[in-house]
């Protein structure tokens, strides 16, 4: 199930934080841990409900960025492929031996185009999306340059305002365009609004996505109307899934936070108001850090900052901790309120970062624990694969 | 000046952003480009106050974390070694051959302690700091093991309320308990504020560095009726370090930023109520970033997101651009305030970082520009060392 990793002359706690067969209380802190458990639950409960409801499950690998987790996701939970937003990724995925990888963003520097038609002969399908005409022939000439086909999804901008396009006329255009460029085939449609996905209230969410749906169908329509089928209706999120999936549109779930979780997205709510991550998702990931100084009352210093994670999506919330609290954060430090001075120096804390995606970017390795063992070290394959 | 950085086998875009010779239009982005001009001219400043003013000014290397721009500090700019925050930083420095080197923070970890004390054999001077008499013995005993001598500072609080301790007597204790132990040597004081650094106003700043300066004076005298001298007293920072140096007290300045500047510091103002980088230093960092998407009008799209900088200062400023505006960011994209439409698919940007330090620990290369050609391209030598 996992990537062969060598370990030899790796040194820990320079090279790796740890390695497999060490206790958990040996890790070198800060870094990151999977709760094996965890994850594994998390990845079969969406796998079982693809399953269960007929629609196909693609991966978000932008998220964790790891060939392990991703081929966890495709032999435990069923996932088809991948989806991920940056050649440079894509090539960590190809090269890793995943057969079907969406790029679900725009590429249009030549450079970048020419790396992304080589990549199916690897033997994986590689689909792309595309907002603008004009991108339709740089990409057909060079899938016909390397005699390799490229599927292109239209991105419709469903909310987002970021990329895309919004009206069905502007989809069919460069659908045709697409449908009768050399080298590439029409696929069918990418539809994610991410913001949308982390609105706390379950209704508020709903709205939002009856609209794309709306949209969507309307789209889906226009393109059947000029004889052009969409294989794939791509989209959804941790927070929407069922919504799409009960949509009779879209045919692709796109999900990728529910297999770590983070706190941003554990405030969600589902439908009986509950937080997601009090039953539908578990956490799984974690920052592991230490207490390194506690020279004042009331308050220890860990050592994970902003060089172990992201906060753009607020401060991480230290796991199963009621009596401790992580208040503040400095490029190598986080300030706890302790104002029983219960910590320990050396003490190990569980952080749920606030934000999965960049937290996962900024680190080298997974350290995969299962019963207070480390059971499991995975690289964060495209760890920095930004361009 | 330089490593030598191995480039065979190395594939521009999946390995590496650009390759030494490209025009700076072919380097795939996003990633950290380096105007090497102002960095040479910002490292040269630094280097020409410090030794009119008979002060040692040890760089700080947690900003860059690069064993190539610390040697470039030492040679062109007189550095007399490097600063940084952790055991695996420290090890980077000396295995790149770095002779003096402050861990300005706590060690508390048994195995970091072991690491620690076996730097000395890189014939290094190292030094760490201490907040807490209880770690003496572990490093004393470390030290011992490896038959190394570990130089100690205490670390005083000077006003951040994280490590450190603050009176006279708590550092009096400290010290005292290092001058005793085996393997240990006192070597003096660490005081160093970061948050401070960061108040606009010259006067405010001033004021606060007035009140470390009485403060640290007085542990110094402390220390001097107990028969300990300080070596060195060592702190300081890109918006204080001239009023250490005028203090009479402070004989060491720890500088990081001043060598790339950000968008945070830039809005720092000097004495004359400038910005400092409208004529203190330069911005010589910048992520170059190109447009990907600009579907809609009055809105770009660009390729540089949470994945390849920091935004808990802010959001980065493109750099000489007045008439358009970086104002959204997501894990991938920018979204950039366009309204006359005149960006173009696949032009580049320069951004300047909101802030530095976190910014460089995402990337793994940095781009050495001069004249529109990649000169050098130069690893992040300690990039995600972080435990």
């Amino acid at each position: 199930m996992k990537m062969e990793t060598k370990f030899e002359g790796l040194e820990v706690g320079f090279d790796v934080p740890a390695l497999p067969g060490m206790d958990e209380s040996e890790i070198s802190t800060p870094c990151l841990v999977l709760d094996l458990d965890a994850l594994e639950r998390n990845v079969k409960k969406m796998g079982d409900y693809a399953k269960a409801h007929g629609i196909r499950h693609r991966a978000h690998g932008k998220m964790h960025k790891s060939v392990d987790v991703l081929k966890l996701q495709q032999e435990l939970g069923g996932a088809v492929g991948v989806c991920c937003q940056k050649v440079s990724e894509a090539e960590v995925f190809a090269r890793g031996g995943i057969k079907d990888i969406l790029v679900s963003n725009q590429v249009r520097d030549p450079a970048k185009i020419d790396r992304l038609a080589r990549l199916p002969k690897y033997g994986a399908r590689i689909i792309v999306c595309v907002d603008d005409v004009t991108n339709v022939k740089d990409l057909s000439a060079a899938a016909v340059k390397h005699a390799t086909q490229l599927d292109c999804f239209v991105e419709v901008d469903c909310g987002a305002g970021r990329c895309g396009v919004v009206t069905p006329p502007e989809v069919v255009e460069i659908a045709k365009a697409i449908d009768a460029a050399e080298g590439l085939r029409f696929a069918g449609l990418q539809a994610y609004q991410g913001a949308m996905q982390h609105i706390v209230s379950y209704e508020e969410r709903k709205a939002k996505t009856d609209a794309v749906v709306a949209q969507v169908t309307g789209v889906v329509e226009a393109l059947k109307a000029v004889g052009l089928e969409c294989e794939l209706v791509s989209g959804a999120g941790t927070g929407s899934y069922y919504f799409e999936t009960g949509s009779g549109v879209f045919n692709e779930l796109q999900c990728g936070s529910y297999a770590f979780m983070d706190a941003d997205y554990g405030r969600v709510h589902d439908q009986k108001g509950e937080r997601i991550d009090k039953g539908e998702w578990e956490n799984a990931l974690f920052i592991l850090t230490s207490v390194m100084s506690h020279a004042k009352s009331g308050k220890a210093i860990c050592d994970a900052g902003l060089k172990a994670q992201s906060v753009d999506s607020g401060l991480p919330v230290i796991f199963g901790r009621e009596d401790v609290k992580y208040i503040k954060c400095s490029d190598e430090h986080g300030v706890i309120e302790d104002s029983g001075n219960v910590l320990a120096i050396n003490e190990k804390l569980r952080l749920v970062p606030g934000h999965c995606d960049p937290t996962c970017n900024v680190h080298d390795w997974y350290v995969g624990v299962r019963d207070g063992k480390v059971e499991t070290v995975w690289p964060v394959s495209a760890r920095g694969k930004a361009y």
